[in-house]
């Protein structure tokens, strides 16, 4: 356990704390069909069923609780950090600015809005939308809230791991998507910190896999971003980002997927565990699925980080 | 509360006892997009997540802890109940055999035989097998284990409500699916001896609905069964049935859905809240939408009781 690790699991705890009333304990269930079909035992952590249908709810919370009230703070997302940050808010009466290209479709836009936050549309596309928004902050306006690159956002991430060392004896192996590096790093943390330390493994996307290259470099590097379904953990990682240190250290194997591993992962969730559930999500499972034949009858919990999905992509995968 | 309802409710506090280590305690989900639609305070107790993919297991594990051991068992089920008895045979060592009838699916022959228990092939449908397994029950060889007929399977059933009491702070009203009548029985007798008594609200199917209407009748009466999406409930109730005057006492309120309510009620719990279900759980959904306008600011539970579907017939629904 390093220093690092300790402090973002003591960090946790105090967020939990704050952020106990304003989320929703997620349940750990047993998977029924697919433990049976890899000989595995086999657990969900169910942050597809959070409020506001992701995980990004405990970051959120966790920020805007530990910030003096009163503070103006920005923020740019129309996914889910955006609809997080806004129900957090609108929770703990903070004043939030969220800044959204002028794209944004009718529908995320009303489910902002009617959080009560403020709204700027600004630039044609989100990258436009995110650097106006630290723009404002960097002027001094504002205060920037980051969807991960932020210790208390971490921490409030890092309060699955909590849950999870109630609600599971002894877990061997962890599966979590891998995105800014956010909630690998604040459950990694918790977990090797306070239990028996499972191995973390780290799940890329093949088409966006910014936080595995930086690893391997040992360096923030820029990479491509192809279309993914788990367009929930698409995009790079901050120049000055403090996930990549507790990643490294608390990510034991990095498993890559494809689009194809991912689409079949939505499918098992679908038909044999009856959830439907973000591609981000199925990234998890699909990470499981690859290297299942290593882990049998040990006990493995996927994380499945939220449910926000687009209805007609999901259900043409599913249908197939 | 009557004496009937307390004395189901005791036994209930015994059974959950004896099967707390052979099944999952469920979780209960807030709903999230759902009460935003209706106003309303509403949570699902996910059976549809139990052991097995159904409440049945409660019922079954129950029965099977209460009797001595090395007894000769019998029951007649392809469905939740044959699945839910066979596994809990296999947990408990007890001696069961299930007889099918001769045109049973494969697969599920397969799944009941991998349990380990006897099969017996008899018969041209279910309602041969079933009157060939009591039968042989009434013949001295075995005890016959029924569906929902029994003190022990309605205990089972109530250990939800037990788990519930701790669950949430006070329910106002719970919607139930309406078959044999053990399930709502057993809740329902929970709910009302032990906590504040919220209003039991049985939801039948119009397509086969013999309880709602022994009720209305003060006596088991027969009724025309029809094809019903819900078909995890649909039957008649048996002429000595245990459950009708436990059901008399517990209900406040029967609602009726047809069967283009409760294709909506699956697609809302696949396209709001994103779980996949068998009919007869989102028949429980289906009573609660019917009337959820009088419900505003209540705190509803509906219960969800199963996941086992015939994928072609649900994915064909959530596609309209």
């Amino acid at each position: 356990m390093t220093d690092r690790m300790c402090q973002s699991a003591a960090r946790s705890v105090q967020a939990r704390r704050r952020i106990s009333e304003l989320i929703y304990q997620t349940p750990t269930l047993p998977a029924r069909v697919l433990a049976a079909k890899t000989g595995c035992d086999l657990l969900f952590k169910a942050e597809n069923f959070q409020l506001t249908g992701s995980f990004k709810m405990r970051g959120a919370a966790s920020k805007l609780t530990a910030l003096e009230p009163g503070q103006k703070l920005i923020t740019a997302s129309s996914g889910n950090h955006g609809i997080a940050s806004s129900r957090a808010a609108s929770l703990t009466g903070q004043n939030l600015t969220v800044v959204l290209p002028e794209n944004v479709a009718r529908a995320k836009l009303d489910k902002i809005r009617a959080f009560g936050v403020d709204v700027i549309l600004h630039g044609a596309e989100s990258g436009m939308a995110e650097t106006h928004a630290q723009s404002l902050a960097a002027s001094g306006d504002y205060q920037y809230v980051s969807p991960y690159n932020d210790y208390h956002v971490i921490a409030g991430q890092g309060t699955i791991g909590l849950e999870l060392l109630e609600q599971v004896d002894r877990i061997d192996n962890i599966f979590i998507s891998m995105g800014g590096g956010g909630l690998i790093s604040g459950i990694g943390s918790v977990l090797k910190s306070f239990g028996h330390p499972p191995r973390v493994i780290g799940v890329s996307a093949q088409s966006s896999a910014a936080l595995a290259a930086s690893m391997k470099a040992g360096k923030v590097v820029e990479t491509e971003h192809l279309d993914t379904l788990a367009d929930g953990v698409a995009g790079g990682v901050d120049e000055d980002s403090v996930t990549l240190p507790l990643a490294m250290d608390v990510i034991d194997r990095v498993v890559h997927c494809s689009e194809a591993e991912i689409a079949a992962a939505l499918r098992h969730l679908a038909m044999d565990e009856n959830m439907l559930v973000e591609g981000a999500a199925a990234l998890a499972l699909a990470g499981f699925m690859q290297i299942s034949d290593q882990l049998r009858e040990q006990t493995s919990v996927v994380l499945l980080c939220g449910a926000n999905f687009d209805w007609v992509k999901i259900s043409s995968i599913i249908k197939n």
